[in-house]
């Protein structure tokens, strides 16, 4: 048994990934902090978990001495890194569900999060772990770069393209939507239910952390450099991230051929579904899925590929698990064989 | 042109005033205030209203200043008395929406709200602002205590019962299901999108302040001392109150005896609608209408009332409209003539 | 493993079955079948199920050639007793969902029903399968008649009062809501996105099928006749029934002694969960838990118990294979370890 | 007084028009119709005007005898065009807020809505009722095409921009968000509360007429061919349509300089609020209202719009009103200072 250990287990993300990991068959869960509930029993945050898991939350320094083999960090970004730098040298492996590590250079990192970086030499050396894509120095990796929710459903969505070289890597519009769950657990006047409730809007315009996160992604798919246009929105749903891409091939190309190019791409990727409708949050629900529709309009030209993930489990925590299985030599779907809870 | 000035204009309940305010056409909105927003034009708090009420935030004390006919609070309770004491010999009249007024003494206020009152002697002074229950005292009044929302809603469900005096003061369920905005405009986690979204719980279990408030109302109805069952819910719906009540005859009746009852009492009622269905939502959504439907259980001998009302219309603001037109001498529905939004 | 086979899957309970029932480790589902979409593969009807359930709906009359060990009804009322007319002789056992077995009489069900009983004699012999409070007769039987959503919530909930006899059977009053799943997947103007978001209201007013339901069953608990006054209310929520009701106690009482009343009557009930706040329906979404919280009021006297349930698991196919667990000599709670899922 | 008449009043705009007709200071409402339930009176069908407007429903042939001066037509595509044709020599005028008079030529018509057009030379004849860019024939028209809601919300947004010559016009992705509203009143499985619910999808997939609708308009303001990139979505909100509109100019331009071509653009457009931050749902919800944010992206070139409209209000019955009052002589606003509902 894999001895798993979660850092920061307040949040929507923590949550998701007790729940998962209750359910995880190599797998038990030894040990959930909170700073600033320490000493409470879990279900006193997330009563939900009332007779699943009544662990008891402590300090994050208390964990180490727990003896885990691995360690999630479900912690904001800036606070995570913190960790990571402490634990440079401690006997087990980290999955860090952060925006930490996720770019290329501290100075990208700096140029778009707007802090220093304590581990400068760290960033860009930490696998990507987004496993349809790039799966190889996964199984090696002491830490992993667990990607953020919008890069998920975006690069799923558009890798093949890219992939390929079938489109322009520099008009690339992306046009997506998030559940509320992706804006945190933390009480807001934006989370407030009557800004959302029967209400939409975009929001983090022009200047969503994901978008660079997305372009260097994409970029290492194309093996060139790509530029995105992302524009975020705020759904009045719990769960779920819908995209709609639109990209310009840069040769004729027709459905068909995108069906076979999709369906090759991700013929070992278990938890892609190549939908023929255009996918639905509620079909993916509680699930590691991403479902993925491609079309190409004759009349314009141009291909839209739509997705969709929960962004809780493909989005984060399941995708931290598939991670952790990657890293352990386990099949990437132990522990991940989700059905979507629908309606 | 009556001139009406807004404290505490930040709310749901001073926004809700400024919509009507802004198409009463008798009144002019000469100032809003807000203690820690002044100095900001309203539409930067309430988005919707640009274009439509440019008027800048200002202190409190500064309302004063400009000369109003009337001042509504649309304050929290403790606050709100605060101004009233402040304001005792101003020169202009007052609708008190907080609870501070609204019980029959100093001694029951402290109970149920846990705090000193600091004008014992006002209270039980106060005229109660439930036109279609008490209307005498409100032409003449200088100040007057708007109801709760649920209060509102419940004694116009139960009034006409007990006044006729065919059902037990002492034999009353009232249960209540309220939209969010009954819980203030304020972040907290019990308002976060996904506490509430698709999900459903009673709150205030056997202590909620209206308890008292809807036992003093309806017993200067009944004539005699009232005890009710009061439990409250949170829907996951912005606006409305839904009050399903649950009365028992002292005597034989049938639904045709209870029809009539309702009608007449409610005769010169413009706001309350008899219902031949159990009243919805969203159909008073946005007006200061009550909706009810009353109902007789031949088998079990138990009589059933429903009332619909927005809580923030005839549960607040709207209500307390309604009491401005009366204490100036306006017809009631003067600046209240709102239709339902719907769907 | 026994073969399982669910007869008319295309709707809620229908695709909640193969949910659970794919994921129970005694269970191999043979079949499905609908009479209006046989042929069809079972996605085309739940696209969620893609890859999961690939199965093919077939006509009912074909289940029964594959050999079934066991069929589920997943049928309206009047439909299902035709069926189990058809396999009264049928080599497999069966559950049946709908409310035509449920009733003490054939006079009873047809009161109520407004129908003719095509088994006037087997209504009455069959088991109630609710195992919390009828257990006994669940191991023997070849079939079983599965509670309702609303009887299954508030039997739970007031069954240790009137097991105890510790309050009047003839006063309770049980005010439930529940969401949206409980009208059934049949589009109609009540089940309009429109009429139910951001809405609320109360149907079925006085004559609900499900009332004289639960008067029998918690008459059997209590050894006399119960009467309820039981309204139902429709949630602008997916799922989950959320009952308050309100009983008034025959001798003194207070909490602590109902805590331990509750705590002990469910001691060994794996699905009941004690709770010290008042339930929330996500708390048991998607799992076959009955949250349950009880509360004496001794201003009033009256003793208030909150229960809440996922009307489509606990409330449906969750207590179908509960009863089909007990009826093959299963621990109940095999297959049925489903975690929440929320928010 | 202008007498006005609707035709088919059962569905969301009908009802929408009778809101804002009972409210208009120069408008009497003379009579309404239904096929299907004429001889019914209005708060049968929409029981939210109970006490409002008790008029009955008629047959359409009936309206004709009640001498109006104007009929608003809300009904399905090709069923208006053959009242339009009946009433081709009628001494009243019209507003037909279907597609059947929106395009330019009836093979245009006949290519996208795949059906025949009875009056193919009226086609392209008829004024098209955006007021704020095509505002010069409507003193004078005796018929009106009132727009789709998406081409409002869209061409809105991109009317500035092509108007000037700024952006490529064959290069725009318009990414549209639609409350349930637009999918009508008729129940199906499309629009079953659950399916919409804490969902989120895409539809009508490169193929939806309002596609060309919006090339049609948008090429009248720029002089020349435009092709969009039209992509609706469906949310999980009653009213409101969200456009986020991708273009790419065609030289140097910033911020600062689409502001002031915005402000300039739409001087004179009382309905048209240029945002400050993107723009949201609520803050037009009940209004006659376009809100409108554009922004400039340094990093990719492009130019990003986000409008947002009231789909049954700015999308169908406000504008009707508001080309009845241009077509009659009065200021646009008569009838139509109507104030956000929010929250």
């Amino acid at each position: 048994m894999i001895k798993a250990a979660i850092i920061g287990a307040t949040g929507f993300t923590g949550s998701e990934l007790v729940r998962i990991l209750l359910g995880h068959p190599d797998v038990e869960l030894i040990g959930i902090s909170s700073e600033s509930r320490a000493g409470e029993p879990f279900p006193a945050v997330h009563p939900q978990f009332e007779g699943f898991c009544d662990l008891t939350l402590v300090k994050a320094e208390e964990i180490a001495a727990l003896g885990p083999d691995i360690c999630f960090l479900a912690l904001p970004h800036r606070v995570s890194m913190s960790y990571v730098k402490d634990w440079q040298d401690a006997p087990f492996r980290i999955v860090d569900l952060s925006g930490d590590f996720r770019l290329g250079s501290a100075s990208t990192y700096e140029a778009w999060y707007g802090t220093k970086h304590v581990l400068p030499d760290l960033v860009g050396e930490v696998p990507y772990g987004l496993p349809e894509l790039e799966r190889d120095r996964l199984p090696d990796a002491r830490i992993v770069a667990n990607p953020g929710c919008y890069p998920t459903a975006t690069s799923l969505a558009l890798a093949p393209l890219l992939a390929e070289g079938l489109v322009k890597p520099d008009d690339l519009v992306v046009d997506a939507k998030s559940g509320t769950t992706g804006a945190g657990v933390k009480p807001s006047e934006g989370t407030h239910f009557t800004r959302i409730n029967d209400n939409f809007r975009a929001y983090g315009l022009l200047r969503h952390r994901h978008t660079v996160e997305i372009e260097e992604c994409l970029g290492r798919v194309a093996g060139t450099t790509v530029q995105v246009q992302f524009t975020p929105h705020l759904l009045p749903v719990d769960r779920g991230i819908l995209v709609t891409a639109y990209a310009r091939p840069v040769h004729e190309t027709n459905g068909d051929a995108l069906q076979r190019l999709y369906r090759e791409f991700y013929a070992d990727a278990p938890f892609v579904r190549l939908r023929e409708a255009p996918p639905e949050l509620k079909d993916v629900r509680g699930t590691n899925l991403c479902d993925i529709h491609v079309a190409h309009d004759p009349r314009t030209g141009r291909i839209l590929v739509l997705s969709a993930i929960d962004n809780l489990v493909k989005g984060a925590a399941g995708q931290a698990v598939q991670n952790m299985d990657l890293m352990f030599g386990l099949p990437e779907t132990a522990g991940l064989d989700l059905l979507p809870l629908r309606p």
